[in-house]
């Protein structure tokens, strides 16, 4: 199933996403969130599927995050070789960890602004993994999947001077600025994706940037959730960002962003994203 | 004011603490959230002081957290200067900032699990500030205060091993174990505490560890509020951890927490906190 949420900011919809019609959710679950992202409240949407009224309006509406804000937004750092390289790091051994804040959610078309003061703003396209079932000290990785309710498109937007430069080496404070985390379009669930071999791609201003697979992931989803699963409690409605491929503008190959310029972002099978850029 | 909440977990009641006696703050507040703790919802619970009823079997309640779940738990790191001396870090030039999971926040006297394969469980009293209003891109330190609702007493349990060995440098994996973010007994309104000067403490088995006070926080409160307000937004409910003071077991000169220690932690005004550890 592919779930979203269509309309105005802390007012959105939950639909499922049933080919180019957006059927209305609201008779089943209150909204995307820990409820519905569970094993029953999955079951009770895919059970009400056929049944379920078309959302009027659906064109002309803004496309949100395809779920309630997270409790926590969880990201990988370094876990594409390629990608550690052209950042001037060797590839981790261990995945490393770090959060964004939970307020930096937006949709996967919202403006974004680059932060004052900013002149490193860079992308990163992402395959994210959201927790359905409470992960806590899981025995394998291959527990993992049946905690895992689906997967989405992520942009884990840096501000590199913010993160390395002003931060005394804690990544965080480039990775928090309002809009940082555009997910979506929607939500597919587990069932439907083998997040294995997955093309993610991205572009500025039409030009490509990044086009890589979850393939070259150096730690898969599997060992992700079970890894963190040993030091934290991952709950309903948690975001994993599994880390970005080579291609972004810390590697002195491109420009960072400024104002007007346009990032899109697509993974294979979870659709593609579309910011115009703003300044604060 | 202080303010408080009693019950068990997710049935916590809102209190308003009135010397030793709990009023009960349901008929003006549904829970101490981002809500109740703007500047129009701390008029009303001061308004409704003279007439709450009082809460029926205070005593026997469990404490919980004074606030509920934030959506963000930020951390200022190595702000005071002996204990980045006894980290084996220079003082820092800038405000150091790290995340914590929210789902760590715990009531100040539940018990702790020492998570599975921990060896290096530490504690750090921390003078915490809970934010009121939002606060994004402040003018200046001077207008800080304004966004801040009040304060409280938290405990950043780290896990060494997990912060630093295990890391890859990001310090977020050693702080988000389940209960490593204990808050209270109270929140104490900003308007009723000066955080320039309170003493600091803690004690393991009664044994006296960290005695400092927040004048030697390398950045103060008002500094914090304002920088973090250049890189993210603070929202009403936030908490932001200010740091720790020297004598932790990290410095070498105490032994790390095991199953059967009782951590007590204190700050002037602020109230006080009493955990016992047990093994998960």
């Amino acid at each position: 199933m592919k779930l979203a949420r269509l309309g105005e900011i802390g007012h959105e919809v939950p639909v499922l996403v049933d080919g180019d019609r957006y059927l209305d959710l609201r008779g089943v679950v209150t909204d995307i969130d820990a409820h519905a992202l569970s094993v029953e409240g999955l079951r009770r949407i895919s059970e009400a599927a056929g049944s379920l009224p078309e959302l009027e309006d659906a064109a002309g509406r803004r496309i949100g995050a395809p779920l309630t804000r997270p409790g926590a937004v969880i990201c990988i750092g370094m876990n594409y070789a390629a990608h550690a390289a052209e950042s001037g790091s060797e590839p981790p051994t261990i995945p490393i960890m770090f959060l964004k804040a939970p307020n930096t959610v937006g949709g996967p078309d919202d403006e974004v602004a680059i932060p004052r003061r900013s002149e490193k703003t860079d992308w990163e396209v992402e395959l994210a993994v959201v927790i359905g079932e409470r992960a806590l000290y899981l025995d394998s990785p291959a527990d993992a999947r049946r905690h895992i309710a689906g997967y989405l498109v992520a942009n884990d937007l840096s501000e590199r001077e913010f993160q390395i430069e002003l931060s005394g080496g804690q990544w965080s404070k480039g990775k928090v600025s309002p809009g940082f985390s555009p997910l979506g379009p929607w939500l597919v669930t587990s069932d439907e994706i083998d997040p294995s071999d997955l093309r993610l791609r991205s572009w500025v201003n039409g030009e490509p940037r990044q086009d890589s697979s979850t393939a070259d992931l150096i730690f898969d989803v599997d060992h992700i959730v079970w890894h963190l699963s040993q030091f934290m409690a991952l709950d309903p409605g948690d975001v994993i960002m599994t880390g970005t491929p080579e291609g972004v503008a810390l590697s002195g190959r491109f420009p960072y962003l400024k104002a007007g310029d346009v990032v899109e972002i697509e993974i294979e099978g979870l659709g593609r994203q579309r910011q115009v850029f703003a300044q604060a």
